[in-house]
């Protein structure tokens, strides 16, 4: 595999600018695509990004900057996605260079809402990209801890191994270490699912249950997701390996997850439309409750925790009810 | 088997106090030992426990109180061990009373530091004990919670299917859910292991490694015990059951457990001999430690967190050099 091969990365959130600045320490160019003109002009002139992840100061030189979605993907050969998932759809549509023949890698997590498609699929479904050319960034990682370079651990995944370690060659560094897996339809999956159970977690915190409770959501809710997955893609796979069970952690034990503040909120009383009004933003577990619920009705897994959330978030049940129930199941 | 046998619970502790609460939802009569005179006289004076849960009250109609352990193993014919694991070989020795014939359950987490014995295994070894005639009682469950009666989940481990359900039905109420099991033996060294990987994660804490690292951890915690448990009893068990991982959970992210706070000292530059002096007393998890280095010199299972925190113990091992390494063995 060519070792010069030029990386982008789209997106302008602060898992974007994590992931930037990662690249940063071992690229001399890292392209960078952002919607937002005033955040590039910001960047340029003060070395960091206005809006996320702001103590974070770039070296603009390594810099290639655009608002224009196509410079940067005609610039690149690996392009990686970090647009919010219920984005990405339409950003997508801009799109008049070929992604055919690039290499995609998605940190995105979650679902396209248009397509209840995980990303790999979507760029495979709907731009003929082969799997052999997808991969996933997945955690257990939050960007904050990133900014303040504080040890991290991502899995690097892709079918094809060359690629899977050309990328984690150029993620890695003093405060990342990065693993790789061939299971990208797993870990994509294990990252869309676990804002499911982070609203869970969420919500059960709101109800009033305690840390005892948690920790029984959370071993429940990883053996859930194993069932799952193991529906969605069979292979071997250690469901405990960080990609899964570390990102189940990190989100649902984070009292910054927006997913558990969502579930919060409406463990409170909030109605899901207030809720979404009062964070100004849909919580990515949202729209996957929705899908992987959905993809279930097919696969028949044994899903007790993702129905409980589906019925509140879906068909406005009582959440103190839905987990009294939900609590009669869990062991 | 006979549904009328009599309880008695042996520690005057929280984790005692809140077992003994739970008994008290639903039997007319619990025995209760414990070594204080003051607390015993205080608790039929006042209605709880002086020092421990005492937002708990009972109603001292229902308690047989003694601190004379004989007087109480004589009046039980199950016996629950709450002691913690550094004093029950020593009140043990003050037993004249017959234990054997008795069903004998442990919620005990940890090693008798005299034998090196888990404490299943010290009564079946020390006073022959069958151990079809042992259980134990496994959370994740913090006494805490039990006092404010919020929802929290059981595991009765014992052989013996029967034995098991009998506590398990006396111990269930409400706010108490109880599942059993029969890896007596598993459950006892998970309870057992996760007191060290609690340490751990406090040493890491102290160190100033976040939350992108804890979950790292946690998730090789669990990796790491389930290879520890299959060595010393391999048996067909789902490691991600509630009284393995959510035991671990449920300590690793507490910040009020004592093996974390004892951890985090250490990472933070307390030698072990300062950092007991300030938390005057040991945490369980420092005789585990050595218990379990020592098992695993002879089980040879693959675990470098132990091996880690087991040089910081006890080989004066600077904490953030172990962990720097520690961290490169993880994934």
């Amino acid at each position: 595999m060519d070792q010069t091969k030029k990386i982008a990365v789209l997106g302008g959130g602060s898992w974007a600018t994590a992931i930037v600045k990662m690249l940063c320490e071992n690229l001399d160019e890292v392209g960078w695509y952002m919607r937002s003109d005033y955040a590039i002009e910001h960047i340029r002139r003060n070395e960091h990004n206005p809006s996320y992840l702001s103590s974070v100061e770039f070296d603009v030189k390594q810099l290639k900057l655009s608002s224009d979605i196509n410079e940067i993907v005609g610039y690149a050969d690996v392009c990686i996605f970090v647009i919010p998932s219920a984005f990405v759809y339409k950003e997508l549509e801009a799109l008049t260079v070929e992604l055919k023949g690039k290499i995609i890698f998605s940190a995105i997590k979650g679902i396209v809402p248009e397509t209840g498609l995980i990303v790999g699929e979507h760029f495979n479904e709907h731009y003929g990209i082969e799997f052999e050319d997808i991969g996933v960034i997945t955690g257990p990682c939050h960007a904050e801890e990133v900014a303040l370079e504080r040890l991290s651990y991502l899995t690097i995944a892709c079918a094809d191994q060359e690629k899977a370690d050309f990328l984690a060659e150029r993620l890695s560094s003093d405060y990342i270490n990065c693993k790789t897996s061939d299971d990208i339809i797993g870990t994509e999956y294990a990252a869309m699912l676990k804002n499911i159970y982070a609203i869970a977690a969420g919500i059960a915190h709101g109800l009033g249950y305690g840390d005892n409770f948690q920790s029984v959501l959370m071993s429940n809710s990883i053996r859930e997701m194993k069932r799952f997955i193991k529906k969605v893609h069979k292979m071997k796979r250690n469901i405990n390996d960080s990609a899964y069970l570390g990102d189940l952690l990190v989100t649902g034990y984070s009292v910054f997850s927006r997913n558990r503040l969502f579930g919060n909120m409406l463990g409170k009383g909030y109605t899901v439309r207030s809720a979404q009004l009062e964070m100004s933003m849909v919580a990515e577990g949202y729209y996957a409750t929705l899908s992987a619920y959905k993809i279930n009705q097919e696969k028949g897994a044994r899903t007790p925790i993702l129905n409980a959330v589906h019925s509140i978030l879906y068909d406005n049940k009582n959440p103190k009810k839905v987990f009294k129930k939900l609590a009669d199941k869990l062991d």
